[in-house]
């Protein structure tokens, strides 16, 4: 089924933008375990709306648990489920989408698809508010992963065409709740907000890569072929709305080097084969070698603009010009970042559980 | 586990490089066909070493069906296992590797994995030999999606820093197997061959991208969220040896486009709502939109090069310098062209039957 | 995951007998469904607690959608989502029990398995309470089967040592709702009904078996070896707390029978080949053969009896007597019987979307 | 799919009766292992054919390793292929089930399921032949278990109306490949063939039960609901051509009992809390509770037996007498002894390693 991911932690994400709640099933997390929930709260933040460069709705994002916690609030071997009531709902704002598909959104697929079954409202399950209960999910696996000694950050790595500061230049994974805006480099971070703030005016929107690290995997994990991590890490990274592109280590850039160049030769650290370079990111044959996990996704330019665009009525089967109401993220980007990090988290808690 | 891919049509692959026979197992295929036997030959001898630019290496790659076909060599509706018998095996070869991994190979990660268990025997299961089984496999699925309208094209997009023709700009799907070197643009074709021969000649070799397309998927196939088209052909790719990235439609240039560049608009055309751009591949929310679907995917340089490299002995843990006999593809891309397309094949089979 | 059932249809079921809320995820279901509230709440309440012979606790019951229906209360495609309140919540009942584990209750193996995360208050995860969630998806399962023509009927087939009539002697399914105690007979049920008040009497519980029989599946329907009929509904009935067997057809029956006396002879009935008999109740390698499918599963007597019981105190491994305080149900394989039907619903559900 | 069973280890079945191989692919057994190639050849023996009371028609099952293992012989990790080619072969001797179905087989089934795909030829993919390549999986997963102090056994329990001692009776597992009809007591090992010979003088056959028990197990394996021991076991067995019930523990027996007589009360043995009777057969909640398991199957009476029987023409659709040639197992569950144990073994080495 499409809403769930992961086997030994099967993650399954439910509810539509205007429904009475969205939420998620983890089924599978260990027993025994206190949730944190202030961490959980802070990390929700980071996913928010109502931050800068980001659209002004505000969503409360209260996170209610429902299931798989004992009297004294640890998890008790059963699906853990939380959910966020929709309280925010205003279903006029999206009636013009209704007979206008709107460019490059799910809207005409949606229509196609589920015929009068089709939930208009806000995007429906096609929402991006879908990757809240992710991020639930994710903070549980994030703090679950750190007990084991992993950690995970991401960072803007790209906005249109300026560029952070790759995170193999940086030793440490950077506590992005921390900083407004998410990237490493202060000066690159001004570049890509003005990039950010320049589309913004002009009523449009603009693509941006994120980068992901993931330190503290021992090697040997992952499996060949099919379910290697790459393959469970793209699999689990186009689950979320607008990413149109994966890569590990060099990604496409390998596709420009020589063998002699791109290899990672072999040296000894601390008594382990470790390697010189990380162009494989972490990963051979599909398993860790036990150097950071490093990959990047591309994140496309948020559909939803203000500017005029070419759309078909429904109904008439005619060419009409749409013009989207409200207010959007410029950005997507921005606030995908602690999902990539949450379905990271996912990802790796279902291989070292 | 790893070596599976698919649900409704599972297929799973089996064998080590030197093992008695590698083989593919397809549980699910419609019952009732006759297997195109002659189709299936001339597909897998595009794969087959051999050829210009690869390793001169001879693999008969006899396919022998053990199962699944009943007296009048019709699908019985059980599983069709298929075998390939390892016969060319000269274990010699790989001697030196037993102490001294291959960098950027998979050969640390198995011994630190399967320690004495491991087959070192010609990369053993790792081995791009696994490949064969896939293409088995991928040219009854390309039959059967053929049937149904659907057609699967890949071809060398990129070698170095020479690139083909873009898929987008030719309509039709190009037969393959009517040409030498799987490329669109004839002039572009011989640039990135001289690419392969100048890094053949200096013992190296090099990196590529291999882009596909495939036409003719109706509209509304694919899940929303973790089963999305994206998602299945994404996880699928890595399981080919040597992927680092992956990309749908525009892929990574999304990244520096606004809103406004990469929004597919929409248009009529003969009746359907359709788009006037790709920039989307073909795919909404996880669902095909009718349109082509277009991916690329980056291949990394063949590791085992002639040059030599900084490896570490694994009993001494002293550095050494490896020098790797043998002749090796300078561009593994080219054979994994098929591949890339038996794949895709894979991936729709399932989805469409 | 052990709260998952189907793959087509995946149910997941979530909970605790007392946490904030039990409830179900039906993913894959039908979009453009009306849901039948009405038939769902009749359904539910001949599972609910407070009827004639069983536990006198008041559940509500209450049915709550959170997600997958859209603006007009269609299905739209994406996880539905309903849960139930737990409102009658009464920890202190169950205090004896965190010392002294009830005899064939899963208190024991809970408390080794979980720890400290074990949710003792009112079985936990393992309370008969999670067969109400189970309840709302085959309720909906059960509609969307009576509009493919298939139906769906059990009945309590035996207490004790009196028996009901065998479902293969009445042709129609009957309807359970119009009934307080599911039995076909008359004369039998009252005869049942005694044993059930019987035991009641003096403080103990007792066994029963539950038949049931489905009707309008066409025939190939199911996959030989593992993904059988047979195998997909008895992994499903043992998801039913308390069962102890499962058979189909003539069941164990068989054991005492010769091929002569067990084979279904052929014969043609309004032009389809059919069988005289139906000893392999409706099931031929794991595919239906078109007759109607029965089967029977073995409930064993309520384990939570008045009478005092030897169990063993976890703290000072002393033996000690329990006496469970609270009234039980005597015979819990009465409201076990629209939980078989929901169950097979469930199943079938899977089969024939 | 259908021929695949297990997760973790994925144990997938395939052939037919005459294709050129029947065999099993085993993904997911760990590595290092040395297959212990003596005793599964003489695990092998026991469900072949050409014994007493069995056909004999001679199978050489000769069991032929295609991958899995390294140059040493030892499991390196990847899928274990095995297959047993089919050289006995005789069609003509099927030629007259073409038409007629023979009753209670799957051969109409398999004509209306698979249509001209249909393999006719001895069953095709329904053949009990399909279980040698489930007794290579068991083997390999007996002697696993063996390492880890899993001991399983399983002996004829009933053939009609004789019975034999059952096993909870006894403290030790017998050893099964030590005697010619797996039967525990000598007196009834004896009426128990007598009946056997006595059916198979008239032309017919007879049903019979199996009892295994499974010891060694730990406590707290499975999971609640769905992925319980209970629900594993069930789906795996119902595998087994010709099973029609399956029960644990007391099984049906519990319809008839009082919760006073069927509960297990607790006590203290070697310092564990354990149980003074058994009849929940060792699970609680799905979940081990430490004490051995137990469980039955009904195996149906051989439905080819020599005597007429009523089939019905497929083409003239006239019923016509069917009088099945050949020699035929009077009592298939005593092949179906190792069968048993194998599927046990898979099942169990699925939950513990």
């Amino acid at each position: 089924m499409s809403w769930t991911i992961g086997e030994k932690l099967k993650i399954t994400v439910f509810g539509q933008s205007h429904s009475e709640a969205i939420g998620v099933v983890i089924d599978g997390f260990p027993s025994g375990v206190t949730v944190n929930v202030d961490k959980l709260e802070s990390f929700m933040k980071r996913r928010a709306p109502g931050q800068a460069f980001s659209t002004p709705r505000k969503e409360a994002d209260k996170v209610e648990f429902l299931s798989g916690l004992n009297v004294d609030g640890k998890t008790c071997g059963s699906p853990i489920v939380a959910i966020i009531r929709n309280t925010n709902v205003q279903s006029k704002d999206y009636d013009n989408i209704k007979l206008l598909p709107r460019p490059s959104h799910s809207d005409l697929v949606s229509l196609l698809k589920f015929g009068e079954g089709r939930d208009i409202r806000g995007g429906g399950q096609f929402s991006g508010r879908l990757t809240a209960p992710l991020c639930i999910a994710g903070a549980l696996c994030l703090d679950l992963l750190e007990s084991k000694g992993v950690k995970i950050g991401a960072h803007i790595y790209s906005v249109g065409n300026s560029f952070d500061l790759p995170y193999d230049k940086v030793d440490e994974i950077i506590p992005n709740n921390q900083v407004d805006f998410p990237a490493i480099d202060k000066n690159q971070s001004a570049k890509m907000q003005e990039e950010i703030l320049s589309v913004m005016k002009e009523g449009d929107s603009i693509g941006a890569s994120i980068e992901c690290k993931i330190v503290g995997v021992p090697a040997t994990i992952g499996e060949p072929m099919f379910d290697g991590i790459e393959n469970c890490l793209a699999k689990a990274m186009f689950g979320i709305p607008a990413v149109k592109g994966f890569e590990v280590g060099a990604g496409f850039d390998v596709c420009k080097k020589k063998g002699s160049e791109n290899n990672d030769e072999l040296t000894v650290k601390e008594g382990k084969i470790t390697t010189v370079t990380n162009n494989d990111g972490g990963i051979n044959g599909g398993i860790t070698n036990g150097m950071p996990i490093t990959f990047r996704v591309a994140i496309k330019p948020t559909p939803s603009i203000a500017k005029a665009q070419q759309s078909v009525n429904v109904e008439s089967m005619e060419e009409e010009t749409l013009e989207i109401r409200g207010r959007h993220d410029p950005c997507i980007a921005v606030r995908a970042v602690p999902v990539v990090e949450a379905v990271s988290a996912i990802v790796f808690a279902n291989l070292l559980i």
